[in-house]
């Protein structure tokens, strides 16, 4: 299985209403490579976001007790933004993980990201991530079969990190169109069956995307992978790649 | 930036002292891709350890009583690999991180891994990692610089997951050639650099190559990724990506 990708060029930067499914449409329309059934599109969630109108003022956001009390341990971090963090988990403070200066977050459908996924825009500003990713993710492959004719997994992505690694990588948050894990009978030397391996395809593909997005501001926030051995599937959430 | 990924075929079953730098020569003298400088090779940690003889008998194992209780509270992880661990980080807990059925282990370089790396090869035997993963890459490199003139960053990768989602995908263990992180300026919709965003580069050319390696018994354990625009780095270290 030999893979290519290719950043989408010529998105602009995205206002809240624009249509990320016609931006990317007319990227692909005028790109060097034909799109075809198979390929998996990958989106950074930031814009999915921006085009969602998941973009948060914090001067209006009333900071608890709480969120006063979690500021104090870890400094660095706004406390509007630890409020909103709180209200990501029902005020259930059990689904935070703080120390030294990572503050994680499990989302109600069980993801667990740094800050919640949430990233500040500007001074006064926050993105949100997608409303319902895997929804997103749905939408935009639905209107790129009936724009182009063709089946093209769709991945929302996010950046998150390591514990031991500094930095950050792309996840996946969203999922359409593709199984987000995948599972694989090891053998041993002798050709015998040692167990089923079941490997996280969708943060793979995820992170695959990331080498050509990189971060904000490169403005590549959507990237074609083409020549991946898939089933199609639609039936599909990024719930089933989840512990628990 | 686009990108080309292919895995490198007719890498047989290796064994202890097998050269791995020359089977992957071989490999890549017969495939169908031209090898060119800045091209990134990715191997997977198992077939470096082969190589390299880190395979051990369980059998020679004395189980200490501080492994016999750790087994107690995570009964699926044979007592005799947690005693292999427990001498991975010194004998001390501190550095073992232990949960439901997790069992996570920072080694003497800083890396976090789940079981320290080490993974079962059959009932009474097991992959242990690399003695010392960049010097293993440094090695591989450089004997492909010599053999074939090219320059070839290396990038040995590990199974790994996170706590939030099932299964593996692959991360950075060791480098040579390439820096294990990438900076980016994060510049905003006015032109305004808002601040330097740090990628962790190396995992995610390790999930990059994992979508294509598979598991063990798919008999691809090196990939080749062509395209990645990075500055060829000698002096570096996987190390430099870890936190602390």
């Amino acid at each position: 299985m030999n893979l290519s990708i290719f950043g989408l060029k010529n998105i602009p930067y995205l206002k809240e209403g624009d249509s990320i499914e016609k931006l990317i449409e007319e990227s692909i329309k005028t790109s060097e490579f034909f799109i075809e059934d198979n390929d998996v599109l990958c989106i950074a969630s930031k814009v999915v976001s921006v085009a969602e109108g998941q973009v948060m003022s914090l001067n209006e956001i009333q900071v608890s007790d709480v969120a006063k009390e979690i500021h104090r341990n870890i400094p660095r971090k706004d406390p509007r933004i630890i409020e909103i963090m709180l209200n990501l988990v029902n005020r259930d403070l059990s689904r935070l993980d703080i120390k030294k200066n990572y503050i994680g977050c499990r989302l109600e459908n069980g993801l667990k990201l740094t800050s919640g996924g949430i990233d500040r825009k500007s001074v006064d500003e926050v993105f949100l991530l997608p409303n319902n990713p895997d929804a997103s993710a749905k939408r935009i492959s639905e209107y790129l079969k009936k724009s182009l004719g063709k089946n093209v997994a769709v991945v929302i992505t996010d950046s998150d990190g390591r514990e031991d690694k500094r930095g950050a990588t792309q996840v996946a948050i969203g999922i359409y169109g593709i199984h987000p894990l995948r599972k694989t009978e090891v053998i041993d030397s002798q050709g015998e069956t040692i167990k089923f391996q079941e490997e996280t395809l969708c943060d793979m593909i995820a992170a695959c995307a990331g080498l050509v997005m990189g971060q904000r501001g490169t403005g590549i926030p959507a990237v074609l992978i083409k020549g991946l051995d898939y089933k199609w599937f639609e039936n599909t959430s990024i719930k089933e790649a989840l512990n628990e």
